[in-house]
């Protein structure tokens, strides 16, 4: 599939208007709190304990607010099923039971169907093409929309990259040989896989492994080398592809409770802001380096880690527009934002030819 | 040029000591201040006043300082020339005479030569490469060491991406075309192109768009779509030529007097670490964002936007590693951080074709 065919019909007036109020506004509401009042908030999370990459890039994020704030704004983090199961975290930030939560937006595309746009789409935009739309080409404010009647403030906070497409206890070396496949992958990417005869399951973190060891699934996207060595799933199947087509970056969120935020002083607020966009880029440069890393030590073991054929590639690429244009025109709140996106990413993604794309095809 | 030419006889030894020490260290000197104590600081800038891109980013920065601080910290912008040269920003951080400086650290090349490894590298690191070396490939680490003898602290502070290869009165469609050129360019760039005959000068902002449009110069390099055509470069030259193979990213600085930093209390110190990485995602955002609206204006007007032919940029490919070895041998601590840079990158490009590389290629 060519870039224009990922992005059709997209007018360009849409994008125009979008993007004419993408500067940041200053709050509307801010307590007028005494600079010594102290607030104790709670953090909960999609992560396990100590998880490498996003979860101690949130365990680092409430460690600076604390610490900038002087001790004023005091977070504590709870790893997922501490307080909230992991796949509660916005639900209790709605609820107010937590004050922050950190995670991933397409968690919740069950209950908004527009949160996912927010966070990955196949064939979709890299870190860079995000980040610049979220900041400067209307998708905060969009997002803010999405979520203001849950009583929830989002911000990103942090990026993946492009993440691998899997683990295969078998050889892909045409779109047959993943008709059958039972494979957990969620999101989007699964809804593509799907059409093309795989059996998609999702499960939690820690069932992963012992799942694909067993044979109980064949195969299974996690997210990047970093995160896959740590887990082991190179000693539960042999292949390892790339790239990720199904991500090629997911964004992480902070969500903050709206009463508690407003709740803030203004210094407050504004450390906050800073802490979170320090984790966003924080937490990809981590990424990116380790997952370099851990993709060195992937080729000195017993595996093999390789492209995916670039026939399967488009034929996934063929039916992934589809995909999520279904996907959008079944909700209102979702077609207007991927209405926006897919008009933004259309002129982004033919600027990222002209620059990135050249830049790294003169590398050979 | 192949990648594995960019990057010479470079041993993997040096990157995975200088990988092993790269986690965040708190900081060994903080003042116990009250906290009721305030700071009143001066920010000087490589900037004219306004200036779009960076120059806006350096008070936004301020002003996040500010705010974040609760008017603790005060930080006050002085653009170019205001209080001292644009050129002069580093020695006036160092002597004290302000205590933070927003520049570009190759300005300083001559006085430092390994301060421009930090910036950019022509068919070096994009932004996302150079962030993740930064920040956790031993990046940073060298840069403190390199900046400690004048008493400055560093930190990254914005990105342009991607820029464009510049502005020429005539079309260049081989390595002849380029002979006997006047072309304004400054840096390591600006060093290939003299080894292809073209006669290089380096001259402000504010007298390129004469120069060029008299005949003085018969080509110009600036930044990229949305800062050439605040500068009207479009009206005085017709061929735009891209990528910029140059520089395909310039890294901005926030340096700060050491004397001064070590007098913040950990609160404040904090509050612009968090400030400082929040610009620096936030420039490079606003940046691929107003690229992308700058060059479909200047594609609607009659100039001519176009890729270098392949042959040019194969020939500035083969000269460009050698430029940067010669310059690097020339001085030991140049040396030491282009050695472990090299290093880090052969690794890092070789992440980036399997991952963003191939990602970007799916889109045709």
């Amino acid at each position: 599939m060519k870039r224009r065919q990922f992005i059709t019909a997209a007018g360009a007036g849409l994008a125009a208007t979008a993007l004419a109020g993408c500067q940041q506004k200053p709050e509307a509401n801010q307590a007028e709190a005494s600079p010594t009042e102290t607030f104790e908030w709670k953090l909960v999370t999609s992560w396990p304990k100590n998880f490498p990459g996003v979860g101690v890039g949130a365990e680092r994020f409430a460690q600076k607010v604390t610490t900038a704030s002087g001790g004023r704004l005091n977070v504590r983090v709870y790893a997922a099923g501490e307080l909230v199961p992991a796949l509660e975290v916005f639900d209790a930030v709605s609820r107010g039971a937590a004050e922050m939560g950190h995670s991933a937006s397409y968690y919740w595309k069950g209950k908004i169907p527009a949160a996912q746009f927010f966070c990955a789409l196949p064939f979709g935009p890299n870190a860079q093409e995000m980040n610049a739309w979220l900041h400067h080409g209307g998708g905060l404010e969009l997002w803010e929309e999405v979520y203001a009647p849950f009583g929830v403030l989002p911000m990103a906070c942090g990026a993946t990259g492009v993440q691998s497409a899997g683990w295969f206890n078998r050889e892909i070396n045409s779109i047959e040989d993943l008709k059958g496949l039972k494979m957990r992958t969620p999101g989007l990417g699964g809804e593509v896989l799907t059409k093309l005869g795989v059996t998609v399951v999702n499960m939690p973190a820690g069932e992963i492994f012992t799942a694909l060891q067993t044979g109980a699934i064949d195969a299974t996207e996690w997210i990047g080398p970093y995160n896959d060595l740590a887990l082991g799933l190179h000693k539960a199947a042999r292949y390892c592809y790339f790239p990720g087509w199904q991500e090629p970056n997911v964004s992480f969120e902070l969500t903050i409770n709206r009463e508690a935020w407003d709740r803030l002083p203004a210094d407050l607020q504004e450390i906050v802001r800073a802490a979170a966009r320090q984790a966003n880029g924080d937490i990809l440069d981590d990424y990116n380096a380790r997952n370099m890393e851990a993709l060195e030590q992937l080729q000195a073991q017993e595996v093999v880690v390789r492209q995916l054929p670039a026939a399967v590639l488009s034929a996934l690429q063929a039916i992934a527009p589809e995909v999520i244009d279904t996907t959008a025109a079944r909700d209102p709140v979702a077609n207007k934002v991927w209405q926006q996106q897919r008009a933004w990413l259309e002129r982004m993604f033919a600027y990222t030819a002209l620059t990135e794309q050249h830049i790294h095809n003169l590398r050979g």
